[in-house]
């Protein structure tokens, strides 16, 4: 054969190969990891990399849980149900009772983490074309769990001056339309770290019953909320059995990410009936997760407590050095661990990527989220970037320097129009 | 208000109430559990019921392996790498070798079960609308799984007589239309126990290498082959790297079902890109469940001899006793832990919930899984059910003794056409 044939042969891959799903290929990359090689090769050259980039706590899992597992494990490791074992959900019952939340056993599913939880929701809420209004920026991956769904998630906006507080109710109001039917939240926010006050949660709700629409809460960082700030779950709201849906997990609270437990609350029992349907296919939530859950939350206060202090100190440290840096805007966040912050610079992307490839201080350099990726409006968070809090303070201190340094020398910095301000995340 | 129209409100369910999704009201009950609240009630009533109904060995857990788990614990259950542990994968490719399939890490990404491999397999191969091949009678989940990925079962008819053998390879020929994409197989076969032949596979991955078709292969019971049968994995099959996808999981093999540990074994690097893309939105699969699952993969060779020792005595006991019952058809089934008969019976729904409701022997009951919910073709395997070999032999005994009784004097016994054969349900 002809060299221009093989090179043909080569070029268009004719050996038979069936053709993937257009769905599958255009199913979004996770915004999180697509720097990873990136970061793999920054470490292979000896560079240290701070990883602010995933919410990857470096916080212990509770040790005691831990030790404690052996002791629990049955002789067989079988399917729980369904729905999870019946004497987690019941400890679950008495967890969500600490934030005057009542609900039964029976209105907790659990699932394999929130991911799983928020995925069959918006399978069982919506149908293919129908549309969730989210606030933005928000966690990423809603983009993905909305694609696999064929759910279209309408934006609306939050500004960082104000610290990323939920736009007006009759914002919510006016973007409703003949396909929306559903409002998806999360509280306190992954990634800008805001907090909702009751009144504006409540409001939400209200609009939900008056539009028939389900209002979805995310509330896996509801553990961490600062300065006294109470949280209030959507499932203390009154009046709303029917469309409040709270998506939980342990992942953050007990820094136990691969226990994969997270869990739906909602007192809708037919959205329930068709949940369990869902959850029946895939048989049961992990095993050993579901018994190491019950065991971190028999004794958990003081851990919490001790969590919520590291957080909340790494917190103000973020915070007091990014208002030292010149041109960065930024803001007290209420909750979570995350902070989403404006920088002088042409391009997030481009500055991950440059942080990781071209740039080291002292030998190490740090790995943020570009902003684009929590956005669903094109060209939205250019200059935008999610910092997570998962290093201890030490550590943190060195990334904060790092950054600092990187500002000042990067190649497309650029001062924004709005100058540094610096607000409460809280509403 | 007048009594007539508080009971319409009642009945109208006037309260504001989001409406569900149409798919998710359409999404197949799992028929392994629908009998569920009939089970319960008559162990309520004191009736002791022999579950055969589901495949949930009682076989325990390698007891070592539990034993050492809490050694291999690390003081962060984090998430894992989207495609599971290297370490764990690393192991794997030595299990796999053990079957002649030579595989690298990177060629196996690990899934939360054969659930969740199917699932994303089914999204990443196939567009909604578009078909896969599936023999029928098949693992009744199958239905949920392409109901959920919009993917359309065309099922070919396997007939009892011929102990659930394939069809020829010229009816799935036949039945590839202009939408057929795949053809998606369980070997050995749950629930029939077949096990398919060498060149049966292999002249089916030669018709999915002509036709571009995806061969898409569940080999959970791989172990479980009887008769010095020797199991052929489709990824030992040649010249189909593109083709073959292996659905695996441990949950039979280590009688582990809670674990939540599968995986997708493909050589297509493309399809592994976009299931990539998948697994990452999920973030990762358990991780308490993937360091039980390396401690067992280390030492496993006695246990599984002794497991499948004792499924083979249960095997010959129960086709023993089902020859010696008039009017039964069976067969040996030559793998799994199932045998899928056919009964002297009107309707199986109405026999399993007779079963539950109205009848014991000796104070206990059988509780069985009716056949229809094992095809996509209506009518079919009504007077057909599964069992499942997951008691011990005394017990199992016992069952037997139920179901004997049983079909003597169930009201709607009725004797088939076909009078019982028996015969080999290895091909």
């Amino acid at each position: 054969m002809p060299i221009e044939l093989l090179i043909f042969a080569a070029v268009a891959n004719l050996a038979p190969m069936p053709s993937l799903s257009e769905r599958g290929r255009h199913t979004p990359f996770s915004p999180f990891r697509k720097l990873a090689p990136l970061a793999d090769k920054a470490k292979a050259s000896g560079v240290k990399v701070y990883h602010l980039n995933i919410g990857q706590p470096d916080i212990l899992t509770p040790p005691v849980a831990m030790q404690q597992l052996s002791a629990r494990l049955e002789p067989i490791l079988a399917y729980s149900p369904a729905e999870g074992n019946m004497s987690l959900r019941q400890k679950m019952v008495d967890y969500y009772a600490r934030y005057d939340v009542r609900v039964t056993p029976e209105e907790i599913m659990v699932m394999t983490g929130a991911s799983e939880a928020l995925q069959l929701s918006l399978f069982a809420c919506f149908n293919p074309g129908e549309e969730v209004l989210v606030p933005e920026p928000f966690y990423a991956n809603y983009n993905g769990f909305a694609h696999i769904a064929q759910v279209r998630i309408k934006p609306l906006s939050c500004q960082i001056e104000a610290g990323f507080a939920l736009p007006p109710v009759a914002a919510f109001a006016d973007a409703i339309g003949p396909r929306t039917r559903g409002i998806l939240l999360c509280n306190p926010n992954n990634p800008t770290g805001a907090v909702y006050a009751p009144e504006t949660l409540g409001a939400l709700g209200t609009l939900a019953r008056q539009r028939d629409l389900f209002l979805i809460v995310d509330e896996v960082y509801r553990e961490f909320c600062y300065d006294g700030a109470t949280f209030v779950s959507a499932l203390s709201l009154p009046d709303l059995a029917d469309q409040v849906v709270v998506i939980d997990s342990v992942s953050k609270r007990y820094s136990a990410c691969g226990a994969r437990i997270g869990a739906v609350v909602t007192r809708n029992a037919a959205l329930r009936e068709v949940l369990g349907r869902y959850a029946r296919l895939r048989l049961s939530p992990p095993g050993l997760g579901q018994w190491l859950t019950e065991i971190m939350l028999e004794d958990d206060m003081a851990y919490l407590q001790e969590v919520k202090a590291e957080y909340n100190r790494r917190r103000g440290m973020v915070y007091e050095r990014l208002a030292q840096m010149e041109g960065v805007t930024s803001y007290l966040p209420g909750g979570a661990f995350y902070c989403f912050a404006r920088f002088p610079i042409d391009d997030a992307e481009r500055f991950c990527r440059w942080l990781l490839e071209d740039f080291s201080h002292e030998g190490a350099t740090v790995m943020l989220s570009p902003g684009p990726g929590f956005y669903a409006t094109p060209g939205r968070g250019r200059d935008e970037v999610r910092m997570a809090f998962v290093l201890d303070c030490t550590h943190l201190a060195h990334a904060m320097d790092c950054l600092e340094k990187a500002l000042e020398i990067y190649p497309g910095r650029q001062l924004p129009l709005s100058t540094s301000i610096a607000c409460s995340g809280a509403e």
